[in-house]
This record gives C-alpha cells, structure tokens and sequence, in this order.
C-alpha cells in the first residue's frame, strides 16, 4: 500500500471538531447542545448581498479573475479607506477565505523549515497551514493574567534566528478577544523592521471592537509598506463564513505579483459568493450598529456570568467574539468531552472547545477552554449555568 | 525589505494568462479577438442549477461541512454509480475546485523533494501545483505523431526512482484531448502496484467522450482501491467554472483520512456553489446530448480546417476540448503574441496558448499551440482561417 506523507500524519486535527461526534450522540440520546465551539455566528447576512443572488442574472457562472474582479477590488479599497486605510485595488488580492490568503502569504514568504512566530494562544488552523506549508510555529506565549496583551519585544527578540521570516498576529485575537492598542503595534513595527521580517496581521474581526476603542490595522503605521500583509475575510464581518471570500493585501509589489502566481495556478476565487460580498460592501451602517450592541451585550452577560462561578477565571475581551476562560479542572479536553457525554442538566449540555488546540506549546492552557458568543443572551445564561451546575459534580 | 521566498520565485507564471495584456492591448486598438487560449466554454449553465440559487432561502450563509455536506456526498456517489463506479460517500471529500484537490492529494502524499510522473504535454497548473507543494514533476514524454497515447511501461519505469511517489495522468487530456483506453489503464495500474505508487486520475472532462468510445476510470479498476484517487470538478461539466467545486474520491481510508486533515484546516467549500452543484446533479441528459453534439461537430470543423493550412499537423482528440496543433513556426509564443500586437485579418485576430507551457521538459512542444474549441463552429472555421492567413506572412 502506497505511504501517506510525513507532512500529512503531521497535519494536526481540528481542536473545534474532534468533539463533534460526541456533540452528535448528545444529540442524538435526547440532549440539546449548546455550540459554544465554533465561530459560526448566529447573525443574519445583510439583505443586500442575499438579493444580490437571487437576482443575478448570470447564465453563465464563469471565472472571474485570479485576483478578482477590478469592479470588486475597487470597491473594496474605498471600504478601507472609510476605515482610514490607504490601499489601491492592485494592493489586493480576492481569495477563497481568509484561509487562502494565509495559504498564499505563506507560500509567497516561506520556504520548508523557515519559522513565524505566534503569539499564543491562536487560532488553531495557524497550526493546519503551517503544517501545510512546511514551516515552524514558534510560539511566543501570552497570558490571561495580562488580559492576553502583546508580549515583550525582549520575548519576541529571545525567538528571533536567521530562520524567523514573519510575525504573525490575529488583530482583534481569535480565541482570546484581545484588541492590540496602536502602542502595542508600533512594538511589533519596531520589531519586524529591525529584523527584516514580514508582518502579517489577521484582521478578519476588524468591525467587533467595544468600548469606544478604535482597531488600528498594521497597514495605518508609516515605514510598515513592504512588511505588512493583511489577511480579511467576509465571513464574520457579514455573517458570510460560507461565502468562502477573503483578501491578501499588501502595498508590497513583489508579494502581491508572488501571490498571484499561487492565485492563477488556482484559476479564481468562487463567482457567485463575489456577486454576495461585493452587495455586501453596502450593508447599511445600522446592520453593524445593531450587531456590534448585540455581541458587547453578550460579552457582558457572558463575563459577569462566567464570573460567578467559583474557580473561574476569565480575561475580558474587547473585540471579537471569543474569550478564554480558566477553568477549576485538570484537562478541559477531557472535561468537554463529559460535558457533551455524561453530563446533563435539566436535559441540556454545552460544547465548548478545549484550548490546549490553540498552543502550539505543550502542556500549556490545558485547563482552558474557548467560548464563542454566537448565541443569544438567555442561551448563554443557561450554557453558563451547565457549565456551573457541571463544576460542581465534576472529578478529574 | 523581507524576502519573497525561493518556492514564490520558483512559482510559473501561468501560459494560458501571460497573453491577456496583448489581448486586452488589441481589444482596445479595435480588433476583433476569439479566444480559443482558456478552458472557459460559452456552454449555458444547466437551469437547474441555477434556479437552486435563486430559489435558496437561507438567511445565514453559514459553513458547511469541511467535507462537504452528507447529502450532497450521496447524491455524487449515485452519480458515479450511474456512470458504472462504485464509491460510497465518505470516499469522497468536496473541495473548492479540482485545484484544491489536487494540493490536498499532494500534500497527503507527497513531501518536498519527492518526485510525480506525469505525461507531457500537462495541464499547465499542475506545474504551480508541484512548486506549491514543494514537489518535482518527472516528466515522460507523449508525442503527437502518436496522438499523444500512454508512453511506453519501460519509459515509465526509466524514471522510477525512491523519490517517486505518484504518477498523474488527466484523462480525457487537458491539452492534448487524448483518451486513454481501458487497456492503457491497466498499463498504468500494473505499474503503480509493483512500484507501489498512488496513481491520480483527473477526470474532470469525463463526460467529453466522442466516437462512441467509452470512459474507462482509474477507480473501475479492480486491485487499485488503494492506489487509485480520482481528481473530479463540476466545472466544465455543468459549464460551471466559477462555482469552484471538484471532489477527491478515494477508497484508500488513510488518504481520505489525511485529506480530511487539510479540508478542516481551510473550514469547508463555498455554501452557495455547493447548493447549485447538488442541482446540477438533476442535469437532464438532453442536456448532455446537445452539449456533445456541439462539441463533436466543434472538433470536426476545427480539425478538418486545421488540416486545409500547409505545414500545420493536428492530432485528433477523442475526449476534453482541447487539441494540440503544430506549427510551421519555430517559437510559437513569439507567433502568439504577433497575432494579437501585430496581426489581423478583416480587423480580427485571434489568442491562443502557446504549448511550451504545458511541457515541463525545456525546448519541446515549442512549434506547438493549444486551442480550445470553446467557440461556436462558424467562429471557430473564422478563427482557422485567421491563423491560416497569418502563417502565409508570419516570418520567425
């Protein structure tokens, strides 16, 4: 029988999934599960963009270009520059997801063996794409008890070899809810530009940041134009995960004709869910208003739930929709899996992902989990109750 | 500033698009360009398929399954079941395009530094694919005074090497249209059991089978479960290229199993396409008929004008819509670009894609071109006549 790659057995399993069929059984033995797991939000797509498909007229679905449409492109410059972000067409490339755009990133910048660091924890498909493209994630390791901010430039500095090609950030954080300030991207600014190194900066969760505090994107800092690299994605901004539409963008030349090598060789990005994202980009300023309120109201309820209970520790999150919590339990991978197996209360159960998946370090967040507030407020009360209720009963 | 890295530099360029500016130049000084250069047929999506999306009534355009939905799974299993191959659904794993499952088939199988054989002249992507993934393509070559048939066991064999992991064959052939015959496949299959190689089959073009010959799939071969992976897309098939959906059918449990891996890490294949291609799958057979009907007739004209220039030597296809054509030309890329910049004929011109591209061996197929008989018959005898009359002045 023919061999399996080395890559390919390294290739990790995804944190978010592993538990999936256990969540089914539930299901099926009569549970309800709440999906505290994964980033699918609940939130309805813009109206605009699901017109846009019912009413295309296309009787043909044809490529579009490798890069995406010009119209498309153009449209999404002027998006950035309403966010105080310079930025032409050319500086970007239409991709299949976030995913895609960190796929080519990698690929244009790094060669088997060559490393990014990572603040930890991350998201976990960072470890997927790596593995996928052959180079090393040294993490570098934040903490709940600093809220999760940007660790020190001596801690990155400490990982830095001749191997180190890019930082890698996910700006506001995926799985820890973390908004970087401007003080803390200069640092990273400093840093890439000392050493010659590429920063790549996440910014699909752009649009969800509370408390009257403003993002600021890596592409807003002068003197950063050919290291940083921006990965966007529809799918969270617009309740559009399956849409399968993200962007690369760079003001760096050589990268962007790199990437667009990888882009062609793939012949373009899905047509139909174009025609949605670029309705999208005229979402009325109230659909944003209306979900940005939804989630702080979450987040709070979320938080000063979580607080309640006794040996929970939780950092509190001022962007996204995720926040890490610490829990009284040895292994969270295992107190997950007796959630959604053994456990019940009043006929219900939660799903939660186990953070160890988002540390590339081991041993480290093991009696952590990542909650994403994706549903509404009274469903989170009552997952934060089971969580409660299951603490109490719970043996390591 | 920070390096590109030695795999971006390596990435090709892609033949079939390095013409566009040239074309998009003679658009704009007022000639008349047919496009024979790109596999984008004018063939009018199904109805069917189309309705599916007007009629969708999410509201959430949320992920599906990395692997594709259950039902949409079952419902190409019965697909193949009716084309005479016996797969079950969780042998297969739905992808963004065949492009995708080619680089999760690649990377399951393959690490940097291992070598693939494919026969030459190549789908000009499976290049990018190969830098991609950090692996080298091994070329064996297929002549066109043989209408470019499977090269002989003993060449195959010549190449073998401990590096050598898969041999790719797509069939029918993108660029040649050739069909491999039953006989040939079991050729192939001998090979790669006593190498122990996987064999990947792209059968993409599986229904563009003229002359009453019939298909003969990698995967209806017995003894080759573990050795067999079919690359498929519902691109030309359905004339649906922008949806960007292909499958990967394996019955080797393992491979699925790694492939899985990597369609995790990317989240899952666009909503929306996936809804129009499960429709596609009610595709009336009529269509089918009409579609080969057109494109048999498209063939004949083209190979029979072809034959009327002097000099000019054309292989018959048997399958696909691409045939490759010599020339009385020493480089036929200096032609291709001549055509477009400084030709016309009654104010018209034509592109196509000069063949050195879908070779991987230096200095062959230089005379050669590949055209698409994506056009209507009356534009292709115009197109001919177009590069007849540019031959009777071209000077090298």
């Amino acid at each position: 029988m023919p061999k399996i790659s080395e890559k390919g057995h390294k290739m990790p399993s995804s944190p978010i999934r592993k538990l999936v069929p256990y969540a089914e059984q539930a299901v099926k033995d009569g549970k309800k599960v709440y999906y505290l797991n994964i980033g699918q939000p609940d939130i309805k797509t813009p109206q605009v963009a699901l017109d846009a498909i019912k009413n295309t007229t296309l009787d043909i679905l044809a490529y579009s270009r490798s890069e995406g449409s010009e119209n498309y492109r153009k449209k999404i410059a002027k998006y950035y520059s309403k966010n105080d972000i310079s930025v032409k067409h050319d500086d970007i490339i239409v991709t299949t997801g976030g995913s895609e755009a960190l796929l080519f990133a990698f690929g244009s910048i790094m060669d088997k063996g060559d490393e990014i660091i990572i603040p930890e924890p991350f998201y976990a498909n960072y470890n997927g794409f790596s593995t996928a493209s052959g180079v090393n994630v040294v993490p570098v390791i934040s903490k709940i008890e600093d809220n999760f901010a940007l660790p020190s430039i001596e801690d990155f500095e400490k990982l830095i070899t001749s191997k180190t090609k890019a930082i890698l950030i996910c700006n506001p954080g995926n799985p820890t809810g973390y908004l970087y300030s401007k003080e803390e991207i200069k640092k990273l600014a400093t840093i890439v530009k000392k050493h010659d190194l590429f920063l790549i900066a996440d910014e699909v969760y752009r649009e969800f940041v509370y408390d009257g505090i403003n993002h600021y994107s890596i592409l807003q800092e002068n003197g950063l134009e050919n290291h940083a690299i921006v990965i966007d994605s529809v799918s969270k901004r617009y309740s559009m995960c399956g849409a399968r539409i993200g962007y690369l963008v760079s003001k760096n030349k050589e990268l962007i004709q790199t990437a667009l090598k990888y882009a062609q060789a793939r012949l373009s990005p899905p047509t139909l869910a174009q025609i949605a994202s670029e309705a999208a980009l005229d979402t009325p300023n109230s659909y944003f208003t209306e979900v940005i309120n939804e989630y702080v109201g979450r987040r709070d309820t979320l938080i000063s739930e979580l607080k309640k209970i006794n040996g929970v520790k939780v950092a509190k999150p001022n962007g996204a929709f995720y926040c890490i919590a610490e829990l009284p339990v040895k292994n969270s991978d295992k107190f997950a899996q007796w959630l959604l197996e053994q456990f019940s209360f009043e006929n219900e159960t939660v799903m939660v992902a186990p953070a160890a998946g988002f540390y590339s370090s081991p041993n480290v967040g093991l009696n952590q989990i990542r909650i994403a507030y994706v549903l509404k407020e009274e469903s989170l009360i009552k997952a934060v109750k089971i969580i409660g209720e299951a603490l109490k009963v719970y043996k390591d």
